[in-house]
């Protein structure tokens, strides 16, 4: 299977239940706790209805890949700053450039939404996920400096 | 001059003027770009009047310290994520305490708002934040694991 044919599109509301699925196996494959796919598509399904929180779907029947972004204000800068929170393809589709077409077309909504900064945070062992940003223009460091910063966190009861 | 008598509440938007002026000065103090006050007030009043942002100050008349967060949804959880976006001490009251006495008004707030995750992104080489912020209870690692997750963004024009 090549990713040419493959239709790449903005979701809706109703493609929640899919993008459910794909976000809770996703967690499986990574053994990360899902609150599984009930309890995940209302809440795909409302946010999707917002303006705080867009989707690109790959594919016809079951998405084969997926970008989910949410939105937040930031004062530094006049438009809104866009999370990446999940870029997810299909196991067998992987390494066949689907999730640079995905990624093209969050890039694009990105703009058309009048983002001001993309921002995705990456885990240090996964070299192929930083190569994979840096080629599409991402960076870790600020301009003139070789400075990272780490993603630093805290659930709350 | 100790942190004890310094007074610790939630911004309202008509202390954007002073907020803006602590930002700015902030940026200046490590050669980041600001868009200075006149830009930032206008932007930090608006986004206070929302409940995309909240802010906790200190001292009564020219800001002591600053915590400034926006808020965003996610779907992995049913409240909402608060990024925290600056944490802010006047030079010459640094070590003395008052940025813990405002990050606790700050974890007071989020709990008040229902907030679910707090997020923090704090460069490589700044150890003696990732030390204050280890602890208060935050962490760079997932359960179990010891891979921490670099922060990558990337502006729009």
């Amino acid at each position: 299977m090549t990713s040419e044919g493959i239709t790449i599109r903005i979701a809706h509301p109703a493609d929640a239940p899919g993008i459910a699925r794909v976000l809770h196996e996703f967690n499986l494959e990574f053994a990360t706790p899902s609150p599984g796919v009930d309890a995940l598509t209302p809440r795909v399904a409302h946010l999707l209805s917002t303006d705080a929180t867009f989707a690109v779907v790959a594919g016809d029947g079951p998405f084969l890949a997926l970008a989910l972004a949410t939105l937040r204000r930031n004062v530094w800068f006049d438009g809104p700053v866009a999370l990446l929170d999940e870029l997810v393809v299909e196991p067998r589709l992987r390494g066949q450039g689907i999730g640079s077409r995905v990624l093209a077309r969050f890039m694009v909504e990105c703009h058309g939404r009048g983002v001001s900064l993309v921002e995705i945070n990456v885990d240090e062992p996964d070299i192929d996920a930083q190569r994979f940003y840096r080629r599409h223009g991402f960076t870790d460091t600020e301009p003139d400096s070789t400075d990272r910063a780490f993603y630093f966190w805290q659930e709350l009861d």
